[in-house]
């Protein structure tokens, strides 16, 4: 299913665009200088699509993924993507991003373990990056991804979609590239990561680091992998990601099925937890969760801009901006400000009520759906004319 | 300074009770029956007191650390306690909690690492506990105590005082041995464990379990300890014990000091953690830290009582609820429980407001001067009349 397309070659090379609903394509954009000014050498970026760029190409949209998610917006799993589609239900014909229309372009981040090169893919040297893998921003992510689409002979987006580390993507398009977007959904993020999350992010990352096999990260290839660093990460993490009094009217303090926790056994919400670690581990690689975790420590759009509201306030994209009321992460307040700082926000902040959590942006199928097809309008009403 | 007492003479040992303000004391109350059905051979119970207890030993006020504290709740720091009091300005004389009045007495926790029998404590065949060490609940904390003043001869007391694990152990104080109690004050906690708290509890004691120097639990004497585990742990805490809008004002996204995170280099409140983590490391064992996080996640007073409504309800113990907005830990609406089905709570839920999250009990001094204040006029207005 793979296209592999040489970059010299790209913007004539129309099999990434007459693929089936689901193709990946690869695109080879060479060295990236990184927001920090380090290099990053001979970077791929791959991604999937879901209906066909017009002639014109200005029917494009991108589904930007979160932190661990992957370029697999909406379709049953298969090998290369051991979960659902992240979208499933609202990316296709007839739907919230209607594939009749639009043509969806999900990108999978780089630093991620999904095709787009990361700290386990080759380096040029023709071993791992591992620990020579640099530290990158959520502006790098979109930096490389514009390249790629230059390539491709997409200049311009009809919208830009995403939530949590999508969203924050989602923003960095709309703020680096105003002109090439015609409309953003920002969820469940902010304008820059807040002491709380670098608090949380940072500790993440030195669970994994502290696991043996992290080798400092250069684990690639020796048959040991931080799976229990990462493990206790997820954990961590995944208990941001939901709200307090969800987990409890789920779990309480039960015990696990007919385990004893005042003898040796396990409540069942720490049963639950080992389980979201246990996925994790199969499906993602802990140098990447390391890379994409600093990526959210580092997310600042004032960065180089005068500060957050100077950026926040120059921004023409019309903007949907969703927050979640039960978010612990990423809390309503965020996205207040991004609410009342953008140059364009349209309709105010748009509260998602949950009891999800953060997770939200995933689980409330038809709030998510009517956020989509705002701005779905909003990018139809913004098409440039012909 | 310490007066190791013979259980078998401690009823007409007078030397605990006439010993200098900080005097600490060692009892052993032999084995103990776990709530568990476990038996626990050979235990100690060690603690402070400042002011003297008057003939009746009608005047004693128990002031009960949590997780990570001891029984030094006031004075200056020095080799056995390198913290300063934990309520340091609020037992003295003169002090909310008057010494010249009152005796305060703070029993170390049994499982805790400063005196009371703990996991790095030496068993009966002369090696440490370790991993033989069982797992305990707020209830064997309190029944130890319990034990430990029979010896003494102190059979009531005019209050029981904490916060978080010593507002869990107060609490559990006033429902176990009502007859005992005069009047509690329980501030920043909740009836049981919620799913969340065990979630985060258990995760920090799997980090401290996958440190490889943590050995099955039997490092003891290895000159090796889990100490990076426990950073973990500690880091994790620690955000639970602050308020994030707090965290962000402090620390925002920036460096610390020259340092350049997208390089290298380390944000500000990354570093914040881990100064918080090495603190820890120097004074907490990680095996009582397992123990006690342990004890915490089983925290729940409804047990064997016929559930947390009933067994709130049958408590008719004064007692002044306390609780602080910002708490993310144990927040407000545990307290509101805690207020409305306690049999006999004295002002309805005292909201304590500090922008310091959960340690709000320890540094919203004014207020916990009140909260003490008012307990203590409870404790004068219910003494026995003799």
């Amino acid at each position: 299913m793979s296209v592999n397309i040489d970059p010299a070659t790209t913007v004539s090379d129309p099999r990434w665009a007459t693929g089936p609903d689901g193709a990946q394509t690869a695109v080879s954009i060479g060295d990236l200088t990184l927001d920090s000014g380090v290099g990053l050498a001979d970077v791929t970026v791959t991604f999937q699509k879901w209906g066909t760029p017009n002639a014109a190409r200005d029917n494009v949209v991108l589904a930007l993924h979160a932190l661990t998610g992957n370029s697999h917006v909406t379709g049953p799993s298969d090998d290369r993507s051991p979960m659902a589609g992240w979208w499933d239900g609202l990316v296709g014909p007839g739907l919230a991003v209607d594939t009749d229309e639009w043509c969806v372009i999900a990108p999978n981040a780089i630093g991620s373990c999904f095709g787009s090169t990361g700290p386990g893919s080759i380096a040029p040297d023709g071993t791992p990056w591992g620990s020579r893998f640099p530290r990158l921003t959520v502006r790098d992510l979109v930096h490389a991804e514009a390249r790629a689409f230059d390539a491709l002979g997409i200049g311009r987006f009809a919208a830009v979609t995403g939530g949590s580390m999508g969203g924050a993507r989602a923003l960095e398009w709309a703020l680096t590239y105003p002109d090439r977007v015609g409309a953003a959904l920002v969820l469940a993020v902010g304008a820059r990561a807040s002491a709380d999350q670098i608090g949380t992010q940072t500790t993440q990352i030195e669970a994994i680091k502290a696991d043996r096999d992290w080798q400092g990260g250069d684990y690639y290839g020796t048959g040991r992998s931080p799976a229990t660093g990462m493990g206790i990460a997820r954990r961590i993490a995944h208990l941001s990601y939901r709200w307090d009094r969800e987990l409890d009217d789920r779990f309480g303090n039960r015990p696990q099925g007919d385990e004893e926790p005042l003898i040796d056994g396990r409540y069942a919400v720490a049963s639950y937890l080992e389980h979201q670690a246990d996925k994790l581990m199969r499906r993602f690689d802990p140098g990447s969760y390391v890379v994409l975790s600093d990526v959210l420590s580092n997310h600042d759009v004032g960065r180089g801009r005068g500060g957050v509201t100077a950026a926040l306030r120059a921004c023409p994209v019309p903007t949907v901006v969703g927050g979640i009321d039960s978010d612990r992460l990423y809390p309503l307040y965020q996205q207040e400000e991004l609410a009342r700082d953008l140059g364009n926000c349209v309709g105010g902040l748009h509260v998602v009520h949950s009891d999800s959590g953060h997770d939200g942006f995933l689980t409330e199928f038809e709030q998510v759906h009517d956020l989509l097809a705002e701005t779905m309008r909003l990018a139809r009403e913004h098409r440039p004319t012909r």
